[in-house]
């Protein structure tokens, strides 16, 4: 339920994560090709501008339903189409963001999430300097509204960007309100019930990923400690 | 080079990229125990608090270099150390964050990366209003200054929050600086040479796997369109 980042697809039409995690990338690389017509795309040409193997391209984009021709590829504009279908981005959703600070205005300012069909209709805080104003052209409303608001007007998304320890209560409200998935950008570690989609923006886990690499690429002075003690021992 | 998300260990020391993505959840949830002295925990602890499987958890977990005691698990505070070792984050590394906007503001107030060695020590920005100022305690410096300060500070890590369109330029100044590491928060897809790691944070890719997983909880009428064509073509 939380993450799911080990878990593999228990329906038909969702994939793999790490598939999920690459389909935006491929969007945003036929995006930038800005073809005309019936240009085509292969794999092959995929697969060497994102520093993928083909056959990983070709399955991934299969999830979508899309089936390649021989020798020719893909459509790219279908292609396009294939993906953000089956992402939903095509549909755009309303969402409710709660937290109206400095990570809350940029959520709002990221163009890429506006464009793939996450429409903020409304932004949620308790500092009362902040409510009746506009934070990147959305209002900002008191907290208390939260639940009758989101049953009203049947809010699909919740997006998470208030401090970590009032992430739980305000989920409780969201939840209570009948929303359907939260996207957390807390590092609190929130419960749902089963059938709200909980996804978390995990921002902690790409750091390890940068400062993993970095220490091994680097010649860490801890780690030649640790090796001379092995031959030491010996 | 990029992202790398499909890509397996080239080294010894590096664990699978999954890994190194859970290993903060398991650090936060190590945290979270408040323990003290010889308090030990086990991986069934651990995986029914993280809805993970147990094994998953020992082999992530012996990626760290730790080995548990059958029946008594791991000495909590040993743990956590193991896997902060692993990681790097009681090594503080030097950065520099680029793009003192809403996002930039945003990490910089982010607890959680502070507190896990990444010390961000200047902000570049080429707004003059906000040159000379402080934001979130960081001074914000001219971009032109940039490259030689990399160079003379001997900065490890590049932050990008700036955007997109600017993102490219920056990342081949802090190469000319001698950067070791860029972690990129925008949508820009980047080239860096070989030996500097890049790391997106991928926030649409996180978005993805949120809108996909809610496409499919909810009876969308497009798929029921297309699975009603099947039965109509028999």
């Amino acid at each position: 339920m939380v993450n799911g980042d080990n878990k593999t697809s228990d329906r038909s039409n969702i994939a793999p994560v790490p598939t999920l995690r690459r389909l935006p990338r491929y969007l945003e690389y036929l995006k930038g090709l800005r073809v005309h017509g019936d240009a085509h795309v292969s794999c092959t040409q995929i697969a060497g501008a994102l520093d993928l193997v083909p056959t990983q391209v070709r399955k991934d984009l299969a999830c979508t339903g899309i089936v390649g021709k021989p020798k020719k590829g893909y459509p790219v504009f279908a292609l396009m189409s294939s993906i953000e279908n089956f992402l939903g981005w095509n549909d755009p959703r309303d969402a409710f963001l709660i937290g109206a600070g400095a990570l809350g205005t940029a959520i709002l300012g990221y163009e890429s999430f506006r464009s793939n069909g996450l429409n903020i209709v409304a932004a949620f805080d308790t500092d009362t300097s902040k409510i009746g104003t506009k934070v990147r052209g959305v209002e900002v409303l008191a907290l208390d509204k939260l639940e009758d608001l989101c049953r009203r007007m049947k809010i699909l998304i919740g997006v998470l960007t208030m401090p970590a320890h009032y992430a739980q209560a305000v989920t409780d409200m969201l939840v209570r309100g009948g929303i359907k998935a939260i996207w957390n950008f807390t590092t609190a570690r929130l419960v749902v019930p089963d059938e709200v989609v909980l996804e978390n923006a995990q921002l902690a886990s790409s750091f390890a990923v940068l400062s993993s690499k970095l220490r091994s690429t680097m010649h860490d002075p801890l780690e030649e400690e640790s090796s001379e003690e092995v031959f030491v021992s010996n």
